[in-house]
């Protein structure tokens, strides 16, 4: 394997060719870098792109400021806390994203965001929790037409055991933090999924829309292929 | 209040005013005695009962021969590891035991036991996991006609969110060390039914059948009174 | 079964025949909610109950002010964190909630209040920990008077245990997060609770006075039924 | 949704089905079950199945021999723990199947006979741990020619991590028990991979190689659709 | 400081001045060594107490055996699994030594014989746990003749609360791993006994009876020196 | 015996005779009081001692300004954040407390603050942790000169084994949330103090400097007695 | 050994022949100290060392300020947050420092400070972490050119796992508290490097930068010597 | 980098080596492999280092026997649970093993085992705790004599803070799963050495006698380079 190339900031060493390896193109993780950190991040991933198209998750308020001043079209999605600089791949197929509570809505527009940044089409139904679990097999007719399926979920977590015994898509679960007590900070959901009844369930990290969003994404273009 | 009475074998102290006091016998809880302790224990209580009743949990072979050698009548239970001596009241009301998966028997059948020790009745319907909602769906009718619902399930412990939101029993749910990995000997049930999206559900400890057939025999002696 | 009736406000599903399936109409759990998203949820349950009544738990201060904008007679509970628009059914029965420390006091009163808005009646007595079992003792009277109780306690989490040792009634026990070091945030309470030598309790997450509510009526329900 | 057909034996609701439902044809989880509930839940679903095929997994000698002497024909996979009675579908596409170390290898051969089962294809490279990242870079080839693949860890957990920045195929990652002391029984391994610093890695249950390997093939099945 | 006198047995290293420094003499923690090497070191100790006596705990039969063909008088306690060779010195003062439950007895039984070994008088009573509170109101007048009071517990370790809620006396609380599932092995009860509501409980190790007898008989030679 | 007088606030049921049962006088724990709260609580002992003498625990700034309104003569102990009202008993006896590390200063104030308000006296010496174990060779003429010790102590919580080992008094050991990381908050600490390999060694709550102060305060009055 | 020199500052007890003992001269840990008493322990370290040099961790701004207007020459370095006072040691050999992402920076800032402190050179090469493993490859010339490698990372930490599959020096390994979710606060990293699959890993608390600094200087010292 | 050389036995892909690139030989580590598995990765070993020496360890009695009925000359390590075939490199420098407790025997014996295949001198002191502190400060011309030091402890794990606060040496660290109850297998001295007080300790897995060896050696020949 030729060594692939890297674009070299001091603080950070930039994977300009993880799209052409992965298929997932690198991201800026915002968390823990400064403003200027994450701003110089996304101008050398544009620039590595040509021009196209880069992208931060875990964007606080200062840092979508500096960004949207070094670049005005710049989209900043806040309930997903993302920024989208440039123009991403049209999207191709469908992902649909659940969420068991109106609470899950942020970890949900994270996966949105992910897929919109992925080139891959997205549709959303939120709040149908097991507790009215009339409202989940309202959702037949979307998992049919689904080419892979997100559920997010916090407290018990009990959403993608009962999707997956609906379908025969993958389905990807992500814990969220929402909850107190016994729900530990999103451990009893992430517990819950990896426990799962129904096969056909695989887990991201607590929170971690973006990798659930990526994932889905390389199922999409899986099938695609 | 005056004083109960306690019958002193030395090694234990009976509380033998306990049913009069809770409604609850005082029950032998076998594990951590031996064979000798635990006959003894029930013969005490079924002297201060006059002789009518007595019996005793979490019962290994060597003991539940013991009592079989003291009382050949005795009823032993071998998947609920209980026995039980002489006659217990007859069965009044409807509890309805569900179980998620085959592997969740024993604690259910310690269910059982223990209702049928407090005069209470019981309705047994085994593996309706969530992971083939439809089979959930199916006992609609059972919810109807029970007084309260004991839902028994490991691994996720989802069951007991989806029954909380089809009925208006309550509902005690209780975890079982069924599953692996991740399940961490029951801990991700428990965390799972302490956390249920639906309101209506109570949690006892793990694979704690007993605990659970005394507070559903309780409810149902409460609906009685 | 037919499908309930769900209302669509795009963030939340609202499963509106929840009270006439469950017995417990539905609530909107503000936590992790927009004042503007509680306010909406309130106004839809509102109209589906008829104008009758609605109620949220979890309120931080702007969403309460919101809710008081909206419908001037509302009833804000500060301790217990409530809000709750127009008229609750009449109370039928009596639940005996009991504290062991003044510290525990805001979640006995979302215990209260959730009783509040279920129709059903309250005595409240606080501060009657173990450390002073003759505190605990001089309640006999009111568990005797009681159709069911819930204990509300941190730190050790005893008092459950020692109450289930006194009453024939069901023990709805509430760990809390009161307490530092070894509490772990209501884990200790929560443990000790779960492993009460006394049978007869059942528990529910810490802090979840609403839940212990919920299935304090459903009691108190059946017992009237 | 018309409701599902269910075979009830008593003790066991077999969901018949599932295969229709999901893709993915019900197993028997053996583990919890007596031998002759396995055996008797195999015919149950080997008739629905019109006598083609079931399997178990999770299977003790006892039980292995239990299925031979109903089936003499039936393949028991001692390494997988499974057991196969008739012929599985025909393999289509190809799961490339890594291991850290050779102690991994059982949950692998569960991957394997998953995926057999599954009429999916399988390629399965062992002992290619971080710890000499050359022999990672090894199978790049491999990779290339995968539909998806499935990376089985203990001790850190690493090689998902790694291998997830080499390919855009989705990695599914299996953290197992290897290891001890701080790998506490495979949950150093299964935080590893829930937090890996690449994206495109999902995680199931410690030891978990049939959900791994039903996934996988979900993936296979979706590709090929 | 004079540098202490050490024993070199190459495996071990005694202590032989300990009892001098610390009023408490070197024990042999049993478990870990072989026979030979327990032998050994009781050989040692009681040679550098010039043959008066000595002592092993957690000993189990292949090392009570060796002990006893070493020295044919040795007292072998097999419910406290502990040996003492020689005379241990005559008894002053009283330990009051409770149990919450009849199986709690091992441990108690590793206080009583530790109390003998230091030379301190000891008074048991047994299955007085809070389920029926009745029973540790009963025990007020024994707490008034003892010196120091210890406290053992498992599954909910509620006991210690309450005790030194009713007396001045200091009390050793020692968990025990009694109980399951949430009782995680003695987990609960150290938590409940860590968090106790009433002041002057001070805890030891899980099922660590041998340093409850040392401390509470320290205890006892505070007062009588 | 007869039931203790309590004195009831509403919010708040003080055990008024706590100091005739047990020797320690009941304080307020101000945490998760109101200033208000605090006060009426100081105010109510303070009658029922006949104007002596009452005090209270973590107290914030609010309420230490409260409770000097009311009483312009309280003492506020900033450091161990506690007030004492009127005058404690004049001191016997003493205490030496050792703390490991100037950041466990604010604990080891609460337990010298302990002492005064239950009329025992203390010396301090600070800073003498283990990594210059010189430093702990050197307080061996404190110890012989003390009644009792306390070892406060975070991060490793080592002091109190070596302690332990160079005396025959008794040793409190407090843990403390003192560190970072893998001392989880006095977790490590408190497992240390838990497993110390030298016996004598009793353990409080993490940072319960209070429930060492009462502690060592009972030891001291035993051997006064 | 004769006892080392000790000076008392009533609330700290400075170790000041710690560097001729252990070859690390004493530091000071400002974390819970105030500005006052650290820049106090500052004077006295830097008067034992007659007025060569003294140096803090864990500094703040209230007390680097502190420090820098009593030294106006003081060295504050924000990313690490330590202060250097007066002329650290010439720099001897190299540590190779790396860093799996930005986020890490801090921390091996810290490493960066204390190995300057210590008088040892240090090359820094950050965001090198596996999922572009080539990064990690591309080091191969620093690693053979330095001492010792310290290795810094949060999230999945298995950046040390691959580095020391790669060399023959010792890898320090540093898990730090980056990351969210399953990551919890450093657990998941620290749990990783304990059971790195490659050996030559040691590690050092999560944050840790310090400790890593100290040891790997210790090694620089050892080749030196 | 040129790809090392692989081995490749199907179940096994042996790093030949990685000797040369990490100073360290491959070992088998037995664990989890069958005897015939262990035996011929051993003998590919043998066979890439021109026949001059292999080992392997966690190796169970019939493993031994296996490796002894192939080379009759090996040598079974039965302590250390290791076999080594052939002649071991010759010894340079030393390394000091401390054990606190004689039952860390068989961790510390796996060092030395360790040491003896890398060809570094060992010199073993054992039962060194600190509750004897006078027999730590005894070690002091070892310390001094020594090129590293390994600490091998467990129950509270203390005895590396002390040490490495007397020496220079770099201390290697080995908490063992001695102990019971609150030593949580190891946990409590994992995290005690993790926070100890004084630097210069670096840590390994619980019972990972191999892993400190291994790094221990690496100091020395870093010594010798």
């Amino acid at each position: 394997m030729d060594a692939p190339r890297t674009v070299d900031l001091g603080f950070a060493r930039l994977d300009v060719d993880r799209a052409a390896r992965t298929g997932t193109p690198e991201v800026v993780y915002a968390a823990g870098k400064t403003p200027d950190q994450t701003v110089a991040c996304l101008a050398a991933l544009l620039e590595a792109d040509g021009g196209g198209f880069a992208w931060a998750t875990r964007v606080d308020a200062p840092t979508a400021a500096a960004a949207r001043a070094r670049w005005p079209g710049a989209v900043v999605d806040e309930e997903a806390r993302c920024v989208l600089v440039g123009t991403p791949p049209d999207p191709v197929g469908t992902v649909l994203v659940l969420t068991a509570g109106t609470s899950d809505g942020p970890v949900a527009a994270e996966v949105a965001a992910t897929l919109a940044a992925c080139g891959v089409g997205c549709r959303r139904v939120d709040d149908v929790g097991v507790a009215g679990v009339h409202r989940v097999l309202a959702v037949a007719p979307d998992l049919a037409a689904a080419d892979a399926v997100v559920v997010v979920a916090g407290m018990d977590g009990a959403l993608p055991s009962v999707v997956a015994g609906l379908t025969d898509r993958l389905v990807v679960a992500v814990p969220t933090s929402v909850g107190y007590g016994a729900a530990f900070d999103g451990l009893a959901a992430l517990l819950t999924m990896l426990t799962a009844c129904a096969p056909g369930v695989l887990v991201v990290n607590i929170d971690n829309g973006f990798g659930a969003g990526v994932a889905a994404a390389r199922i999409v273009r899986s099938v695609q292929r």
